[in-house]
C-alpha cells in the first residue's frame, strides 16, 4: 500500500479506466492470472459480507433456509429442460478428467444450480406437507465469458446467491418472486443506496426456462443501465422436466410449482460506479467495513496524549456498534492517510490532533461531501450515528436525482435512437409486444427493454405504432 | 418428513450404517445424483453456519481477513511446487473445454488453493509494510476420490475454510501456525464438544508441500482416528517457488515465511459420530441451529390456552438469545413429534400441556440423557441456559471419558499390533524417526501416526528397538 498512489483518470474523462482504478486502488478486487477469474481482496470482500448479511436476514425472516448443492452437474442434467441448456450451452466449463482417468460422463461447473437442485427436490418432495420448501444456496457460478474480462460486471466466476422454491401453487409462487424482488429492492435502495427500476423482463430478455422474470435495473453514471437482481416464475418447466411432483390435500398427484432468484457480486461494482468521484471510493456507510476512521495527528511530544485520546474515543464509538479503525501507523503523514482512506471511500474521517484535545473535541469529515465539522467528545455519540445516516440517505437521494433526470419518453422510434445516443439513460417508450418490434428497436439504437413496469401506461409501438404498452429501453452492461 | 421413520440400526451393531442413517434421517445431508457428491441440506448446512460464525469470529479477532480466490486453477500452477504436485495429482479434475471451444490450457478445480494465491500474492508484496499477511477463504474443494462415498466424510466436494498468511519470519509464521491451532481447539473442544490430541504429523503424513504440519486428532467411537483440522508451516518452499520477496526494513530482498490451514464440513461427521445415540443425532448446544424445541400438548378444549403460553415461552426464551423452535403442526401426535426433535438432535425439549398451565410449570427434556424435570415458568429464564451449558459441558466430558479411557500404551509392535485389532483407540508407542519404521507398523497393524506430542516423552522403536520418542498411532478415516 506504501507506493499507492492516487486516482489519476477524473470519473467524467473516461469512466471505464477510472472504474479499474478504484477497484485495484481501493484494494476491493484484483485481475487473477487465470484469464477471465477475479481475485476479491479483503476490502472488496468486506463489503461482499455485509451485503450477505443484509440479504440473509431478510431472506431468513421470511423463512428460507441456506443449503449448499454441489459445483458439478452431469451434462444430461442440463439437456433436460430445452430452453434452458439453450441459453447456457455457449458459455459452460466442462470437466472431462478426474485424476488420469477420463470421466464417463461429462461434468459442467454449474453455471446456476436449476438442473442439479431440481434433480433432488424431485427425490424431497412427496406431499403438500413438505411444501413451500425455501431454500437459498450461497456459492459461486462459472460462465466462460468470452468478451473482456471488468472486475465485479464480467468475470468467468462470480458469487451470488441463488434461491430455489417449490410451491403448490402458481398464486404462491406468483407471491414469492414478488416478495423475493421488494427484499432485493430493500436490500438495494436501502443499503447500497441505489434506486432500481422493477418490473418484468420481455420474453426475449426474460431467464432460460422461465415463465416470467422480474428484473431491478439500476441506471449507472456512464448512462447505461446494470441489472442488479431477477426473480424468476418458473412455472411447472423444471416440475416437469425433472418430475417434481406432490401429492395435494385430496391425494390428488400435482407437478409443483418453482421460482428461482439470485444477486450477485456485480452489485458492488453497482456500488463503485454510482458512488465513487475523482478521489476514489464511495461508500454507503451500512455496507462499509469501516465506517469511521480515526486519525490521530500529533508531534513527537503530543504523541501520548493524542493516541490515548483517538483510542478513547474509538472504544466509545465501537461501544455504539459503529465499525472504526485506528490509522496509528507510524511512517505515514496525516495527508497521505487522509487521501488513502478517501480512495477507499471510508464515510466519515474523525482527525484529532493537539489543538482539539484542548477544545475537548474532534474534526469530522464526511466522505460523500467532504464537509468538516468540529464536534465536542460528549456529542460524538449523537452526532457520528446521525451523520452515518445522513451520508446514507443524501447518497441515495443523490443517485435517485440522477435516476429521475435521466429517465425521458420518447414518442418515435427516431426521438429513441436520438435519446440513446446523446442523452443515454432509460427511456421509455410504447411497445406492441411483439418480438419483431423489440429486435428492430436494438439493431436501430442499441438498446435493449430493460424492464416493463407491473403496470405500464399504455403507448402506442414506437416501431410499428400498433396499440401497445410503455417499456423501459437502455443500452445495458 | 411425514413418513420418517426412526432410526433401526443401534450404533453398537453397525456403526457405519448408522452413521448413514442418522445423516440421512436427521436430515442433515443426502448423497447426489451427481457420483461421490453430497448435497447439505438446511439442517446440516445451519450447524455448519454456526461452525462458520464460531471459526469466523476467533480468526477475525487474531487480525484476519476473508478474501475470494477463482475456483480454476492453471495446471501450469500446480506443477512449481513438486512435493505439492505429486500429493494432489491423483485426485484433480480438469477442465478442458469452455463453451464448444477446447481451452488453450488445461484448467483444475481447485483442491486446496495454495498455487493460485500465492501466484497473487507474489505480486501484492514488495515490503516487510505489506507483512503479515493475514488472509482467510470460505469455499469449497474438490478431490476426485476413488473409495466409496460417505456423507460429510468423503466426498469429491467438500466446504472449508483455508488461511494462506504471509510472515517476514520464520519465528512469526511458527508461531501463526501454532495459535490457529489453538483456535482450532477451542472450536473443536468448546464449541463441538469434541476433546482432541495435538502435535504435529510425521513427514510421511505432513501436508504435500510443507516444511511440517501440526493437526487435531480426535477419536471417533468406533476407535478410529479422525483429523479434525491441520495447519501447515510451509516454510520458503512456496516463496520460493511463486518468487514471494519483501524488502526488509533494511532494504535487503528477502524470501517470504508462509502457512495455510483448514477445517472442513467434515467436522460435522465428527459431531455425528461422537454425540449421537440410538435415537439420533445429539447436537451440542453452541452448534445446535435449534437449542429448545416448544412441543405444547393439548386436546381440542385446552389449545388455546396451551399454544398462547407456548408462544408467550417461546418468545421469552428467544429474548435471551436462545434458538427455539415453536412445533405447532397439526396432524402430528405429541410422541411423533418427540421422535423427531430427538433424532434431529435438539438439545432440549419443552413440553407444555394443560396441566401444566395449572401449575404455572413446564416439561424440560434433555436430550443427552433423556432426563425429565418440571420448571416454574419464572425460572425457565435461568434454568434453560444453565441447562444448555451443563449439556455442552456433559456431552465433552463424556467425549473425553471415552477417549482417555481408550489411549493405551504399547510397549511392543506385538502390543500395538494387538491393540490395533482387539481395542482400537489411539496408542502410544515409541518410534526412532525413521519412515521404514513407520512403515512397518503400518503394513503390520494398519495404524498410522497420527500425531507425535509437542513435547513427546521419549521411548525406543517398538520396530528397531533405537531411541526414540512416543508417538500416537491409530487407525483413522
Amino acid at each position: 500500500m506504501s507506493d499507492q498512489q492516487g486516482i489519476t483518470v477524473p470519473k467524467g474523462k473516461d469512466f471505464s479506466e477510472w472504474y479499474n482504478e478504484v477497484t485495484l486502488k481501493a484494494g476491493l478486487a484484483d485481475f487473477s492470472s487465470v484469464k477471465g477469474f477475479m481475485f476479491i481482496k479483503p476490502y472488496g470482500y468486506g463489503i461482499w459480507e455485509l451485503i450477505q448479511a443484509a440479504l440473509d436476514s431478510l431472506l431468513k425472516a421470511q423463512g428460507h433456509q441456506n443449503a449448499y448443492s454441489p459445483a458439478l452437474i452431469p451434462e444430461r442434467f442440463l439437456q433436460r429442460e430445452q430452453e434452458h441448456v439453450e441459453g447456457f450451452s455457449p458459455e459452460l466449463f466442462v470437466v472431462t478428467q478426474a485424476g488420469t482417468q477420463p470421466l464417463e460422463e461429462r461434468l459442467i461447473l454449474r453455471p446456476t444450480s436449476e438442473t442439479v437442485v431440481y434433480d433432488a427436490y424431485a427425490k424431497w418432495i412427496r406431499s403438500w406437507r413438505d411444501l413451500p420448501l425455501l431454500y437459498n444456496y450461497w456459492n459461486s457460478v462459472f460462465r466462460a465469458e468470452i468478451k473482456m474480462t471488468k472486475l465485479f460486471l464480467r468475470t468467468c466466476e462470480f458469487l451470488w446467491q441463488e434461491g430455489h422454491t417449490v410451491h403448490a401453487t402458481e398464486g404462491e409462487a406468483d407471491r414469492e418472486v414478488r416478495s423475493i424482488l421488494e427484499s432485493y429492492r430493500t436490500l438495494m435502495e436501502d443499503y447500497l443506496a441505489i434506486p432500481v427500476l422493477t418490473g418484468r423482463k420481455s420474453d426475449k430478455e426474460k431467464f432460460a426456462g422461465a415463465v416470467y422474470t422480474t428484473t431491478l435495473e439500476a441506471l449507472m453514471p456512464d448512462g447505461k443501465a446494470l441489472q442488479m437482481g431477477t426473480s424468476h416464475q418458473l412455472g411447472q418447466n423444471f416440475a416437469k422436466a425433472f418430475g417434481i411432483t406432490f401429492l395435494d390435500q385430496a391425494q390428488k398427484r400435482q407437478h409443483a410449482w418453482q421460482t428461482s432468484w439470485g444477486v450477485s457480486t456485480r452489485t458492488i461494482g453497482a456500488v463503485i460506479m454510482v458512488h465513487g468521484d475523482d478521489r476514489g471510493l464511495v461508500l454507503p456507510p451500512r455496507i462499509a467495513p469501516i465506517q469511521v476512521v480515526v486519525v490521530p495527528i500529533f508531534q513527537d511530544a503530543s504523541k501520548d496524549s493524542v493516541l490515548k485520546e483517538a483510542k478513547h474515543l474509538q472504544g466509545k464509538l465501537e461501544k455504539l456498534g459503529i465499525r472504526v479503525q485506528l490509522d496509528d501507523r507510524e511512517g505515514y503523514s496525516p495527508g497521505w492517510k487522509f487521501n488513502e482512506w478517501e480512495l477507499k471511500g471510508v464515510p466519515v474521517r474523525l482527525e484529532i490532533g493537539p489543538k482539539d484535545l484542548e477544545q475537548q473535541q474532534a474534526i469530522l469529515v464526511r466522505r460523500d461531501s467532504m464537509q468538516k465539522q468540529p464536534v465536542k467528545w460528549d456529542a460524538l455519540g449523537t452526532v457520528v450515528p446521525a451523520l452515518l445516516e445522513d451520508i446514507q440517505a443524501a447518497l441515495f437521494r443523490k443517485a435517485t436525482s440522477f435516476l429521475e433526470a435521466n429517465t425521458r419518453p420518447a414518442a418515435t422510434l427516431k426521438e429513441l435512437g436520438r435519446l440513446a445516443e446523446k442523452e443515454k439513460g432509460f427511456i421509455l417508450a410504447g411497445w406492441c409486444g411483439n418480438k419483431a418490434c423489440e429486435e428492430q428497436v436494438k439493431d436501430q439504437t442499441g438498446t435493449d427493454i430493460r424492464v416493463i413496469p407491473f403496470q405500464p401506461p399504455a403507448g402506442a409501438c414506437v416501431v410499428c405504432g400498433n396499440s401497445g404498452q410503455q417499456a423501459c429501453f437502455a443500452r445495458a452492461y
